[in-house]
């Protein structure tokens, strides 16, 4: 095998009380991304479409990430890396960790899978460094399992899959607007009162054992975020009104996006989400901001192969 | 029906990274409770054995808890109520809890099942607060409902129950010291960093989606406790030393029982739960410190009722 393209999924991290923690697979939306292999030694960045990030393999995120697993590699060939980025920079669906994890996805593919799912997200995290300067996992890990994961530790990495009910659906909203991750960082305290910590575990174990349950209500009653939404929606324009427009037209639940600017909110069914979407877009027109909308089912699969 | 005869169970809260939201229902470790109808209305505590409470109905957790339910039922006779402690107070593994819900939930059956489950909780949460002066119910839930439970909230009451694995048993060991209730808060911070936070929120995700899974690994690896336990474990003699013993002897994982001095250990299997049992002996020995230790299954039920 000398060529294989992927379609490798946005991601919602941050996932409103499990943030850090919690997120999850998106199915329509994604980067697709082409790897080939090439008789000179290292790591390409060929083409770039759809969206602007840097071609140069050490400032772009496939790039380190693709870096990284192939110095582990010692081969006497290198490759070649094609990005057409549907997944915006910065729009808080995950679009660095697409490329990241794309990128040594591919490569291990292409190398006779010598690595685990976990030595991967420790690769594609090089990548995401390089677009956040923090080495995160929790966009990567549902970008290659699917469904929701949950990052129980860092240190050692521990990444657990967590089932999600069938007819659960996404629905996305994400402002043309730029949030500098600087920005977002600065909003947060290093200190949480016990109370308010103690408020989200309890929503955060509730989130699970609904995902376990299937129980949609629980879902629902759980998704609140008394510690980093409170801080963050400031920065997202009409995020009040957002919210009030999902939640009356029957979201489970709303939160933001990453950290933002998009935002989602999860539903029972196709039905209701695209409710949700069109209540999004009545409440954003009124902003004069462009914004894109979004539906998706939870992808199960995670990151998967176009062809070979 | 004009007496029955219960038996309450102790219970572990606080349990791990489940701060002041998970608890565990033990099977083997409870007080006996007598509820009978008397012609004079009121609420009468008429035997105490086994260790010492107050007689007086407004200063006796059960007597508090039976009285918050009588109120509601606007009946023309009263109750006795003989408590048979077997669960010394202050011991951490849920004593006055146990008195509280028996009472609540003899009266309700001597009543004729008026109540749910939830209701029964927040009456008996009125005497949990004569012990703690705080209306608590992370001893009430796993005693009420048994397995494991969720306070997913307060504001409103939602309990989650979460289910246990089979094979899931607990070691315990009480040491025979006091612990003052202001002296563990004291300890704590109103306060705790971000960081912390998460790695807790983590665990406990972990823990609960471990028990869903029946992964025992995950369960170990996710009994953790980065806020409270590095705060109040110096307030019990011989903690650390007690948990090296416990883990050298194969314990899943180890913490404090409620607010201590009791110590629990859960663990895969009755043949491990004995050995470890018999490790906190030897341990402790070593201290002077009288003490007791206990070997329990995970109790499924909860309170039951022993005779009508």
């Amino acid at each position: 095998m000398n060529e294989i393209k992927l379609f490798s999924p946005a991601t919602v991290a941050n996932l409103s009380c499990g943030f850090d923690v919690l997120g999850l697979c998106l199915d329509t939306i994604g980067d697709e991304i082409v790897i080939r292999k090439t008789n000179k030694k290292g790591i390409y960045i060929t083409i770039i479409e759809g969206h602007y990030v840097p071609t140069q393999t050490s400032k772009n995120v496939a790039g380190v990430a693709a870096q990284a697993i192939y110095e582990q590699l010692n081969l006497d060939y290198g490759f070649e890396i094609e990005l057409y980025k549907n997944i915006k920079p910065g729009s808080g669906i995950g679009s660095s960790s697409a490329s990241a994890l794309g990128a040594v996805f591919g490569i291990n593919e292409l190398t006779g899978n010598k690595f685990s799912k976990h030595d991967l997200i420790a690769f594609a995290m090089k990548g995401e460094a390089v677009a956040s300067g923090n080495e995160h996992a929790d966009n990567l890990a549902p970008g290659l399992f699917g469904s929701m994961t949950l990052i129980r530790s860092y240190a050692p990495l521990d990444i657990i899959e967590i089932p999600t009910p069938k007819n659960l659906f996404i629905s996305i909203i994400h402002p043309q607007v730029e949030i500098k991750t600087s920005e977002s960082r600065a909003v947060l305290s290093d200190t949480v009162l016990l109370k308010k910590a103690i408020q989200q575990w309890g929503n955060l174990g509730g989130l699970i054992a609904g995902m376990y349950k299937q129980d949609f209500e629980l879902i629902g009653r759980s998704l609140e975020d008394v510690i980093v939404e409170p801080a963050r929606a400031k920065l997202i324009p009409h995020f009040e009104e957002t919210k009030e427009s999902a939640m009356k037209a029957g979201a489970l639940g709303f939160g933001i996006s990453g950290s933002g600017p998009s935002m989602f909110a999860l539903c029972e069914g196709l039905k209701k989400a695209k409710r949700v979407e069109k209540a999004f877009s009545v409440s954003y027109k009124e902003t004069g901001i462009a914004y894109h909308t979004y539906v998706s089912k939870i992808n199960k699969k995670g990151i998967k192969i176009v062809s070979e």
